[in-house]
């Protein structure tokens, strides 16, 4: 079982060091919630999900460290310990719900100490981690219930249990629970340009949970369903707009655009937590740009172009959600139209 | 200017190194026509109208060695010449246009001596590499009227001088054209994996010619189309069937289809030996299985998938005719329904 995010017995947050995979399986251990924040930034630890979890492990961690026993004052710099993690990526919707939860918990409630915000902070970053872990097996079987015996699943950089907080992961999960029901089904892995997610991360996922998968590069995923041999996609979510339009890795619209030209169905997992209500469309949510390096430079290797080249790296893009058949949740499935569905869902 | 393939006066081929470009302009000689086939087995050139023109000089490197004054000894030992370099690479129709070209001069001509065979061999090889310069010239031209000035034009892989024997290239030929034109243009180039043309090569190309260049992973593209910043894409052609089915470099495809969605003009450049009469549509151009290491590895990097992961690594695909938008050659524009606008350019 893979464990992304775990939290020690002390607070510290434990995190599988995602950026060493495949080669190195290393556990970076955290005390500082500045840390933790930092591990977010420079992608130590990714995928919508997990990032929710790991910020509400670094707000626990971050709030040990406030030395206040007045509830006001430790609110203030409370406020702060949530904007700095709140800081760090802009387009996975997980990250901001969960610092969300962690601030209605405190704001939300009458404590009677610091002391007892602080055991409740900490037992409801653990109650998040444990809750995802049951969510995506949820979502997975909900899921599987899409994938026929015999099918042959493309995914797109890497939507397993290293994007959440371990075990099953989202569109992975979807995989991995079709492979438990006993379906006979193979995967193909886009290798996911420029952090190659797919190479490092889903292609490993598959391997130690013995499901057969092919590695390809992005730009061969046209050509496999264009050739017959890909029956259906599954990829997972950073942020669900209200009317399904699905904010993920970048290179996930071309794969949906490709998927209708071949009427393939195209599926999105996502736990709830990853809609975002407030967003009536994919049109308003926020893109990260990324380092020019992560392009410039290929995995440490060499630099593979010259000098004066401009760079662009955005790192999502939005998939409209006339190209998704079906959004997979722990809830249930929805189809179009989504709003309605998405909104019934959330209801239940 | 940028000569991708030069014959010495002794007959010697030379070839610039491009698995070193950009970092390194190095320049190969080769005396042995066995050493340039597996040149271009290796991609030390590569580009289906470099190729080409690669064979030809080859085929001229390899009669200077043949040992005899007896003509059909030598016809014997010739067609042996053109088997090998026959069997480098299966896609790019140039290569079997250039050995065809080579073989009926032999064939079709009555010589005195094989001292005379030699020297035509050696000329028609010269011959090949200046015609495709001026080719490429007129194509340049021929393509640069469809640019306006303002554009922004996506191309994937290199089909720039660097694929031809030099100077203009087919796709960056009416790139070029349109910029000696004195139209304001911006291109972006596909990065291009697993072998990084793109970035190695197509970028390398446009600072040399001071034209804006901005690079991107090959799953950017639709985004980048998406977001209105791309008018008008070109690329290259390793082979042309008579209905206007377009191969060239894996990856095309899905930019097509990308395009054909955003109603973006989608143009191939190729010289009419691009041009596969023989072959009715692209069904059954044969598809390169390149080595599976080109995409484990990328550019001398880090290994980055772990054992036991299947890979693939077609190195082209298939675009069918109704993608495209116009067939730019060096006799003109082609516009559907391509068999009858190609055959008239044939004939013309």
């Amino acid at each position: 079982m893979i464990k992304t995010v775990e939290f020690a017995e002390n607070g510290n947050v434990l995190l599988i060091d995602q950026r060493k995979l495949p080669t190195k399986e290393i556990v970076n251990e955290y005390s500082d919630y500045k840390e933790v924040a930092k591990a977010i930034v420079e992608m130590v630890v990714r995928g919508a999900p997990a990032i929710g979890v790991t910020a509400a492990g670094g707000i626990a961690l971050g709030v040990r460290a406030i030395e206040t026993a007045d509830i006001d004052v430790f609110k203030r710099e409370y406020e702060l310990i949530l904007e700095l993690l709140g800081a760090t990526r802009p387009t996975a919707v997980n990250l901001f719900w969960a610092i969300e939860r962690m601030r209605k918990l405190v704001n939300g409630n009458r404590f009677a100490s610091v002391d007892d915000i602080k055991q409740a902070v900490y037992a409801e970053a653990r109650k998040i981690l444990a809750e995802d872990i049951v969510i995506n097996e949820k979502m997975g079987f909900n899921g599987a219930e899409l994938i026929k015996d015999g099918d042959t699943i493309l995914t797109h950089c890497n939507a397993g249990a290293l994007a959440t907080a371990g075990h099953y992961g989202t569109a992975l999960g979807v995989i991995k629970a079709a492979h438990i029901s006993g379906k006979n089904i193979k995967v193909f892995a886009d290798e996911t340009r420029p952090r190659l997610q797919g190479a490092n991360l889903t292609a490993w996922e598959m391997v130690k949970e013995g499901i057969d998968v092919t590695l390809i590069t992005d730009s061969m995923a046209g050509y496999f369903m264009k050739m017959g041999k890909i029956d259906r996609i599954v990829v997972g979510s950073d942020r669900i707009a209200g009317n399904g339009d699905v904010a993920n890795k970048i290179g996930t619209y071309s794969v949906a655009v490709l998927a209708k030209r071949h009427n393939i169905p195209f599926y999105v997992a996502a736990p709830m937590s990853t809609i975002d209500f407030d967003m009536p469309n994919g049109d308003g949510i926020p893109i990260e740009e990324r380092n020019k390096d992560e392009v410039l430079y290929v995995m440490g290797g060499k630099r593979v172009t010259p000098e004066g080249v401009n760079i662009m790296n955005p790192a999502f893009d939005i998939t409209p959600n006339d190209l998704v058949e079906a959004i997979i949740t722990e809830k249930g499935v929805a189809r179009k139209p989504f709003t309605e569905s998405l909104g019934k869902l959330r209801n239940s």
